[in-house]
């Protein structure tokens, strides 16, 4: 019911736009009725939040698939990047995403990846392939910024060399 | 009188936090009457996007004024990105930053930036200290996102090192 429900929030968004999203409307598109919606969700607000954590989580999810495409650590530090990167292109940055990201839900999946991404960094400076004089924490918030350009660049070749730059600032330097 | 008004919002948001503001503490702290401000602004809205406004257009200057602080391109280029960084360390990023960027006056003056580093990093390009395999617009948007992570930092030696691993990222790759 519940996945039912946040599958059309994201159908709706992408038929109508933002704006124009009422519990009607929700309720309508999940096909169930208006108060078996609100026994799960108050109000749009949860709805969206409750949805936003969904995506966050499967980007999550996708990262870590990505992770495992490889066995070199560089090759799989590459893949991830260019999966978070791509992520970023796919959902370009909206007002809604802006809002969104302020929730604690946010917060917590934020943290999630600058760990995840710290752990490969480690894992890189221990091989040698990425630099070392630059703690590994810091350089996962590089990596989250510098790739959030993706979602304001307009093709995937452009994504790519994107990816490309940030791992140059990443190698030792030299 | 505007300036004045400008200048008492900072204030206000400094001592009390953006959600106390109200146009009859701005009037007060400005030293005007209410009758007045509501003659230059018709809401609380207005004068913090107004004061947003002043705010990018200061840092614009401010790295107009350090990319003069050296004559050789790369000098210039660091002075310029140290200078980005650190504006982003000390506006903190605030839910305020991340609503009142939607405005068009920010997209303007994103826009400008851009426009700025970008030149700065063409001319690198030509002189061969900087990347040519990705044009100088991505790799603007790159320093752009990349150096917004100062706004989560908690050092400014932290943020000189994102300097750093920026500018790995720009310099001719092999």
């Amino acid at each position: 019911m519940r996945e039912a429900t946040l599958d059309s929030v994201a159908a709706l968004i992408a038929q109508h736009g933002l704006s124009s999203i009422t519990m009607s409307g929700i309720a309508e598109e999940a096909g169930i009725g208006r108060a078996t919606l609100y026994k799960y969700f108050s109000d749009i607000d949860s709805v969206l939040v409750a949805w936003h954590a969904r995506e966050m989580e499967r980007s999550l999810e996708q990262l870590a698939a990505a992770s495992k495409t490889a066995d070199a650590a560089d090759q799989r530090l590459e893949a991830v990047l260019e999966k978070y990167a791509m992520i970023s292109f796919e959902h370009h940055r909206t007002e809604l995403a802006a809002l969104l990201h302020q929730g604690e839900h946010a917060v917590r999946a934020s943290r999630e990846l600058t760990d995840f991404l710290r752990d490969l960094l480690a894992e890189g400076a221990l091989a040698g392939t990425l630099r070392d004089d630059v703690s590994p924490e810091e350089l996962a918030l590089f990596c989250v910024h510098s790739l959030a350009a993706a979602g304001v660049l307009t093709s995937k070749a452009a994504v790519r060399r994107l990816v490309r730059v940030t791992l140059s600032g990443l190698r030792p330097p030299g």
